[in-house]
């Protein structure tokens, strides 16, 4: 069975919403998902996950500072991360505001760690994004996300 | 006065509908804009602007080879088009779907070229993105993007 | 066995070096590779691939304009690349000078078709970067990088 | 005169010499700069200045936490910043390690501020990048950029 943690920072809980509708979608399609904040997250936590998937909403255009201290503080294990299955996703105040490129910089990071990205073929191309509090288009984003990884995830053992 | 070139690719329209919302604005904060579809720009088109800024649909997450082209074309003058403004815009058939990285590839391009690149504080921050044709909300970005080119073009002389 | 497509554009011959290296490593670890200058590719050449690795020389900072045009033709089997292996390496004149960005271009492009990316997590960590004719640094990269995306598509069948 | 802030985060000291000798440039060129580590800046140090370059080592291929959190915290006084020039550069390990990709996420979030980004025609085009210790190449790298941003904000009054 493959197992995958979904972890977000959020403060208003619209990541936080999209980090459930993603793990639903993934447990839908066979998978083991852990769900955390990432401020319960240590890089150690990272290492028996197969997929790790990593919310953030938009700050600056990019993951917020304790996101990016997370994949920071990870480099003491760096190389160990290789091979795993990555996936990001963001909230945003606005279209145009900086979500894609928010979830870019978080794939960024994990191709840095040798992390294996998958794209959407169709819809949100990057990872979910939604505008302020997911909507019925940003839900179905999600869950189809969770689903793409749980199946990618089953498929490279 | 300042003048401003506003080029665009559009097969749909949507683009093209952008790009004239865009040079309104620039208009109205007493700009000179020139209104031109990339087929008939040539890169020393480009050599009297005062600020240019460029459209294209969202293809792959970038710019349209055709707007590529011109881009690749310029290299023949490169180093003529330092310290002229520039910006973009883009439209794409989906929210989380390229528009985003559409507009920052256009914007490396420009830095590149040694071009100087203007953020956005409220509202679309890279530049205007459209989702299908321009909504209310997409030709108010628009609008007020012209404005904030061309007020750039007047102070910067 | 799988097969995998390097493909790379070229006109100083630097890049096309490096797709031989880039094959050379595939080969070694077992892989069938194809080597194609892109100007020999359409869209239907790349669908029997498991893996698709692309090559450009740094235009202003991306993919050169006829690899963008493949890229933007392949719209016609949108859908039938999902879920292949993709990967992307480039040469550029500077350090600093657009070598990373050309790449991500292209890798970009990969995932909005939905595409599987490895990253490196020792080395040029988005895909191979030279600096002008690869030198040994670049040519081990390409050799690595080879390696990494045949293990990865015999993995991933 | 024009007053610029040069900031930086710096564990080996790599950036911080590079954010000397941008500091040196920028004077010869007429500009009264100070030059502070980040870890001294405050989001109000930011406002007395008319242009703020930011440098980082390649953490991950972005801007380090410390820095990250700068930018997030200067949220308080958003739309504050706009109109300013803003200028980042990085060191890095290696040769396509990240380098580019971290100046281009310190650009993104001053875009998003709404400040004014120059490219750099010649040389490293979106900001100065050292490999290790900045050897000759990149120390002129930092003094021309130095130059570049201190003449632009004497012009930019």
């Amino acid at each position: 069975m493959s197992t995958i943690l979904v972890t977000y920072y959020s403060r208003t809980g619209n990541t936080k919403a999209m980090a459930h509708h993603i793990a639903a979608g993934a447990r839908e399609a066979g998978a083991k998902v852990d769900l955390l904040p990432v401020e319960s997250v240590s890089p150690e936590t990272l290492l028996p996950y197969r997929a790790i998937i990593i919310g953030s909403p938009d700050y600056y255009g990019l993951m917020a500072a304790p996101v990016k201290k997370l994949l920071d503080d990870s480099v003491k294990l760096h190389g160990q991360l290789a091979g795993k299955i990555g996936g990001a996703f963001s909230s945003s105040a606005n279209i145009g505001g900086g979500n894609e490129t928010t979830i870019i910089s978080i794939l960024l990071a994990m191709l840095v760690h040798g992390m294996i990205i998958p794209g959407v073929a169709v819809g949100d191309h990057y990872g979910p994004v939604a505008i302020n509090a997911p909507d019925e288009r940003a839900i179905r984003q999600c869950h189809n996300y969770g689903k793409l990884i749980a199946n990618l995830s089953a498929k490279l053992t």
